[in-house]
């Protein structure tokens, strides 16, 4: 077998007419740096910026998109890595969970993990073996040799990866140290990114704890809904003065309906009694009430300019059994049907034509792209239409998001591309994989005779760098 | 820069075994008359056949396909000479909304509006530059001059555009006069469609005074429900009377379920007397008695042979505030969730079977395709599946829209295509890309082998011209 | 007009560099043996092994997909020999059938339909001439002479097809006779599979008399809840024994929700009391007992092994004056929107991470493939994702299943190539069409450089083959 190598026409359309255009477009962009302004990796790495531990720690364990898979086909958790909440009974030995992944290679054809991972393995670690049971070993030694290299330190691989600014998601509570520091080290290049969601909905069995973490944290008492509001209006007011410039959301509907303030107030002390002597509140209230707090949210960005980003519709641990033993966020997260016409009409009511207001919606539900979002975005200055987003950060996919979304929404009423990712090491290639799609959508306009090559070039630089800039840019 | 011109491959596929399959197609049907049986160009235009006044109120300002995308990128609608309901205050220059037009031309990247505007430009309107800020005056002189030539006149565009036949929408009160002057003049050329929407919608503000309306242009009292739907009835007879074909019915849900005629008579009173003393129907009430009109609709229509054309699924006016000020049509209107299989059901177990009835049927939500209009338009004769509407009259989703209802209703169900537009000079372009988009449709088959090329040939004669020709016809 | 062949390259992509690779992937599986699991051919064909009647009888009369398109275009069942559920007056002359169909072939062009029929009169028949009003006798005849021919008679077919083993579909009480014959001379060949629809939904009107079926044929008595699931669970088992793998479910909605014991038992006795008193159970109780007993059936296929395919969301019988007069399964079934995120969480909750349970969930509501069905399969291992099914088993309608599943939920969680269908002679150009539209897809993967080669080749064996033989595998 040859040696395993990334062809550099990978991703581009294959017919011999829109591939050289694609490419000429893919050329003009593909060095331009990183604006990843929406992602889950822990802040410690770039404020300790130790080396990362092992392959697997770094490659496979925290992967849900990785580990789902894998369990799909039989593996169980334990046997990746992943611990039951409460205790120890997991593979300890790295060597051992890689092996794993490595013999499951097959399981990723036709998915962006494979896609991702091939980029990972080649052009970071340098690896020229396709995975196998009978190639791990050789491929985790590399890795792991690497990784020992002082230059694959997280803030080195900032630099190497061409990642101009970072966000990461931060709760409410979150005191933000690691950003005072990181501020002070590399300023302007990873700012916070304000999480409120489990304060927003009273009927979770951690809602009291999480209160009073945000008590501690704002210095306000949250045991009235004033102080509960005020406390929010702090903590954003931190993250301001930290230099985050987003909020986020991950609400299962996308309704955004208000309460009046009295009924508003009576839910949250009826959710707060509830929460000691047992009784609670319902689930509808509670979905009332979180689609309240969501316009209350909208409220404060148009005050303080937190660009507000929206990611509802997803059932999140559809196993309930798998959530209580391994905790949440283990692949075990399902899309809904979302609706979005009448649940942002509240909020794109009262700020939708507001130059203040900036909101950006993601969705895991590719039907509402030409039916709601891209009508909604076409029309309303305040809304943007975010990236293909989790099980639609694909090839495919994306392709279909630009063909459903453009002609309604054209592209500058689009956030351009945000990845949404725990692991680091597939930023890049992610990035990369959309300006490729990106390239061959515009290049099919091209050779469509449907836009001009200049106007694609200019199109694929606004997708890749200059649109989430502005997206994201401080009201 | 070189000239700005047409490619006369433009919208074709561009694989090169595909494309000259496909240009064989769309020569063989380019020439083609159109049919352009829906539509909202104002009956007057070719009554009174007077000049076009500027370009900018031909082509900017009514249009909000285009005005909605400035707004987006946070024009303001007086800006763009869309004044408010009542009064002044917006911009009357219209050189200089011509030119905001042209300024925000990137904005229209990838969009239809883009790529009708240029059609309309260089083969009607010579112009020879892409629009800016800078181009815009020598674009905006030129095409002013073309409007001054009496070659330019609606009636004269109608020969020049290939109109064979063009349908007007006309309120149900409508007194026909314009109809019967053009009927004199160009007979069978202009025909009036009967839009009973208003009458149908008991809830709204506006339905007293339209009821008055309609008693008096159909001489019949219209305070009780049956001398109501007699007066409906007349009405349709004058449109029949006048050459009408058709009736249009934009709804919000595609229910059509008939109620008893004492609880319609009783919803019709309670409406009636409430629009008086203020205490109106519910919006339950009134969806219930619009789902009642419709079945109705379609009896009377199995009666006069007028064939239904039904255009639900849109949530009009998304923001009051806007349509408060400036009116409806400004663009904020929001597709959403259309369930057919249920709704029809009622009309289609009475009629669907009948060769007395003929109902086609337009979505905004592209999910029923697939699932729900081709398996319905694939058995009941009298159904069936009007072209891609509004938003999805566009080349990538006509495309989605063969690929995902041909397999399941064939061609012969289907209305071949139907533009609906209250831009006139937009009529050619889009006539011209659908044959463009259908041919690279069939030469796809061809190249696949799915379809011989004399097939595709005949069938896109039959999509561009006989089809529609055959849905229209009289029953 | 030149003789009328088959494409050696049909139905794959045009595009010149991806079609030689998929021409080289197709070729690599054309000739596997046909796997056949899930359809509707009546076992007493090959139990008793007669000649095929009539051309008009083989392939026109009973195939629904070919009689609504015409019935669409204006034809009445009895013209096309499907008869009146209770009495004569429908064509019986068969050579006058086969007319009506070649005269309308016109109206199959682009339909799967059209496909399969071309694939089957060319290959199996030798046809040289396309059908019409002209060639129909000559069609005819040639068939007619043909299927006299004893190498034509059903079990010869299987070999000649290739088909390696077939399921047929046979209600919960059938005795099983024809399978015991069939076990004796070709031995694990022709298998049954358990479909036991009609006695999980207690309000249709055959209910009481299927119940005694039931009872006859398990020796139990079903006059309780406790013996009804008695006589469900022997049934399952006599399946087991004469070979079965595989139960068959087509309820209206996805829901599996379970009742408490008392109430379904309750339920029960209510619609058994109901259907001899006429007071029956309303629909909503009987939704609730139908996915209660759903979820009795996984219960009972994690004992006895049995493979789950569930087959839910059509709208059976839309036009209820057509079924009454000419029974079910004419063409008047319409997809209707389907949930299976919340409807299958209870089946999955209790028994998704099993390895002892498979459950095969099919759909003809494509929104699903990437929002619930290919997230829920690419976790859960017990789910696979069944192929694209009735409406969706045509080639641009497979393609967009590939394209909108494997991203998410890769290969290894799908079914590969299931058929559908009582038109016997089609199953050979259904499995040769889907490889092929399988290999026009992992061509362009490959194209693409998103998967190599070999891997391809190695994946369309899997779908062809051994994914549908893993898939139903005894648990």
């Amino acid at each position: 077998m040859t040696a395993w190598t990334l062809h550099p026409d990978r991703a581009l359309p294959a017919d011999p007419v829109t591939r050289p255009i694609a490419r000429e477009i893919y050329e003009a962009v593909q060095d331009l740096p990183i604006v990843s302004m929406h992602g889950h990796v822990d802040v410690t790495a770039f404020a300790d910026d130790e080396p990362f531990p092992d392959p697997a720690q770094l490659l496979v364990v925290p992967d849900h998109y990785l580990t789902r898979m894998l369990v799909s086909q039989g593996a169980q958790l334990p046997e990746l890595g992943v611990g039951p909440v409460d205790g120890p009974g997991f593979e300890s030995d790295p060597r051992e969970i890689f092996r794993r992944f490595c013999a499951g290679w097959k399981h990723f054809r036709g998915t962006p993990t494979r896609y991702w991972m091939e980029h990972e393995l080649v052009e970071i670690f340098g690896v020229t073996v396709r995975p196998s049971a009978e190639t791990a070993d050789q491929i985790y030694d590399q890795i792991a040799e690497t990784l020992a290299d002082p230059t694959f330190r997280p803030r080195a691989l900032l630099d190497r990866f061409g990642i101009e600014i970072i966000g990461t998601t931060d709760p409410a509570w979150s005191t933000l140290d690691e950003h005072a520091r990181l501020a002070a080290d590399l300023p302007g290049r990873v700012l916070p990114t304000f999480r409120p969601d489990p304060l927003l909905h009273p009927a979770r069995a951690t809602w009291q704890g999480d209160l009073e973490r945000l008590a501690t944290a704002s210095g306000i008492a949250t045991d009235t809904y004033a102080g509960y509001l005020a406390a929010l209006r702090e903590r954003r007011a931190a993250f301001v003065a930290a230099g985050g410039l987003a909020t986020d959301h991950g609400h299962l509907s996308a309704d955004t309906t208000p309460l009046p303030d009295d009924v508003a107030s009576s839910l949250f002390e009826k959710a707060l009694r509830g929460s000691s002597d047992g009784s609670g509140i319902s689930t509808a209230e509670e979905s009332a009430f979180s689609a309240h707090m969501l316009f209350q949210m909208a409220a404060m960005s148009v005050e303080d300019g937190l660009v507000m980003q929206f990611h509802p519709g997803v059932l999140r641990d559809h196993d309930p059994a798998v959530a209580a033993t391994f905790g949440p966020d283990k692949g075990y997260d399902i899309p809904v049907v979302t609706e979005f016409a009448h649940g942002l009409r509240p909020v794109l009511e009262a700020f939708g034509n507001s130059a203040s207001f900036r909101m950006i919606a993601f969705t895991v539900d590719e039907d509402v792209y030409s039916r709601e979002l891209a009508p909604l975005a076409g029309v309303y200055p305040a809304l943007r239409l975010g990236a293909p987003w989790w099980f639609l950060d694909a090839p495919d996919a994306m392709r279909r998001f630009r063909e459903a979304a453009t002609e309604t929404a054209g592209f500058s009423n689009m956030s351009g591309f945000v990845d949404d990712t725990r692991a680091f090491c597939s930023i890049p290639a992610r990035h990369d994989l959309a300006r490729r799609v990106d390239a061959g959508y515009l290049a099919r306009l091209v050779a469509e005779h449907r836009l001009d090559l200049d106007e694609a070039v200019d199109t694929a630089a606004d997708l890749a760098y200059h649109l989430p800039k502005l997206a994201y840019a401080a009201r």
